[in-house]
């Protein structure tokens, strides 16, 4: 038996558990409390071609971690102001599924959860305008929260959102560079789908009548739990276990998505190295049957899994640091720290 | 001389003195305060993919009669809310532009007040993407108004624009559709234009800190002129002075575009027109040169043009009724009414 597979099962136990835990927060009672909120939102019939994607991409039910993060950001500091949250926790899933309608036509998407995408399903005006109609309603949710806060709110939602616009941009800009730096790499991370995260938990903190100190820590615990999981995703498409991350391995190196991984090679290849990386680049699965053992192994040569491990770890301790930062009693914090291990899993 | 003549030059004249009136308006004090904020609205320089397009868009300089209508909303009430109003006239402005970016990929329009659209210049995903962020810079520019009535403001805005985006998708539904009832038509008009004409007055009321009553007053002041403009535009298209309207005469007809004329005509056509109807229908100027006169002898038939001039005058009239309705000094509403005689052509 290769010394190797204890190690594997071992890790493969570790992300079921964690997944396991994940499911736990998703059968919680604020998924049910949001589910039902969600429920009474009210979408008119008509015009259909306007609203029927909008019951559509809301019923392919994702994992509504931005909701929940915002009734958890208020829960932290007031339970009582769980119930007054659910309305923002309407906008930041409502934003969130707007960007995906707009995302999926920019990036041709055929499939979202496993479903035809809405620009698929209709198309890219019905995808535009529903889209858009969608991103009203998360203000009209907003414009429902209790009034001495909407102010607050909306400046917190506005800059967020913007931002991930911002994000998208830069994204889909990387896309045609030929080179890009890990700083900018992050940033673009940071702001395509951290910043949600953070605003999410602030905007329930908001809602709580959390000083604004308070307030910032837990904006920066998200943010930076956003960055780490999302470097955790690259790292997991290339060296996570196939049976348990439910993707192929080797995604990201087939389609030459920019990822931690990437950039940092970018960042370290000797020059010997670099026609090497650019014969890869420029080979399909048809043309370079071993395209991803090739560039695994210019990883290894660079230790590159490492180095964005150590990237990743940084992130996820900058993030419980800001987390234990906030005066609040330790047993409070508990269920944020758990969904945290459960995102990044790992098992306390 | 053809007795004709003289009606059509008196016509002409008026015409111009209505162009002349409204482009004072535009060189207004309010016109330059407001070009002035403008100005200083800070967009980034990156990504320049986002930011461009907007900067494109807001220098294409159209009427500007939104933003000056939130001013002149204001100024009713209380002339010193006029410089408080400004944040809400640049919420107004973004959001008609945010709406005309996505509105030209839906329609894939070439051209916007004669210079390229936004998805022509650059391609669909700017378009796409550039549109949202200015839709959430519109909702920027919304937070910075007096913290007080931001929630107020919020409600009104929203809803209008949620109003939009149906009369979009009824617009676009209609163009498939053989049949369209006046009431529909009118109504999606209303919900397209009219609307936003009506909460851009209401915004600056709400900021003077009018009362409900006279709010809703100068909101409906706002969507019945709204209502009447279109109408007469739909109108002039067919009847007016080429000279003066400065499009091509019968373009709505060529293009069998739906408007009140047209509905009006489908409304009312007898059977045994029905046929004739349906041949222009199916011609272009290729095939039937005469299709435009043709069509103008089904309309004249059925009197067409003083059935849409009646229902243009019935708006107007509400319109001016509404405003008559305010109770503040008869002296502050004469710049309302002027710009509404100025908008419907007609001299005071």
């Amino acid at each position: 038996m290769p010394s190797g597979f204890y190690k594997d099962s071992i890790s493969h136990f570790i992300l079921i558990f964690a997944y396991h835990f994940l499911a736990m927060f998703q059968e919680s009672v604020h998924a049910r409390v949001f589910q039902n909120y969600l429920e009474k939102v009210n979408f008119p019939q008509e015009p259909q071609h306007l609203y029927d994607p909008i019951r559509y991409i809301l019923s392919l039910s994702g994992k509504r971690i931005r909701p929940l993060l915002v009734l958890m950001g208020a829960e932290l500091f007031d339970e009582s102001a769980v119930e007054p949250a659910l309305p923002a926790s309407a906008a930041i899933e409502f934003f969130h599924n707007f960007s995906l309608i707009h995302d999926d036509i920019m990036d041709v998407a055929p499939l979202r959860r496993g479903k035809p995408t809405v620009h698929q399903k209709w198309n890219d005006n019905v995808a535009i305008l529903s889209g858009d109609a969608l991103l009203i309603k998360a203000y009209q949710e907003l414009a429902k929260c209790p009034t001495d806060k909407i102010p607050d709110l909306l400046r917190i939602f506005n800059a967020t959102s913007l931002e991930v616009c911002e994000g998208q941009q830069y994204d889909m800009d990387f896309e045609k560079r030929a080179q890009v730096s890990e700083t900018a790499y992050i940033d673009m991370i940071r702001l395509k789908t951290s910043v949600l995260l953070g605003c999410a938990l602030q905007m329930g903190a908001i809602i709580a009548g959390a000083d604004v100190r308070s307030q910032r820590s837990l904006y920066d615990f998200g943010v930076n739990l956003g960055i780490a999981f999302q470097l955790q995703d690259d790292i997991l498409d290339v060296y996570g276990n196939p049976k348990s991350f439910g993707k192929q391995v080797g995604g990201d190196i087939l389609s030459n998505k920019k990822t931690i991984l990437f950039v940092k090679l970018q960042e370290l290849i000797c020059p010997t190295d670099q026609d090497q990386l650019a014969y890869l680049l420029n080979q399909t699965i048809d043309t370079e049957p071993e395209k991803v053992e090739k560039m695994m192994g210019l990883y290894a040569k660079y230790d590159i899994h490492t180095l964005a491990i150590y990237q990743k770890e940084k992130f996820t301790t900058i993030a419980y640091e800001k987390l234990m930062e906030i005066q609040v009693e330790a047993d409070k914090k508990q269920t944020l720290f758990s969904l945290a291990d459960a995102l990044m899993h790992r098992v306390q």
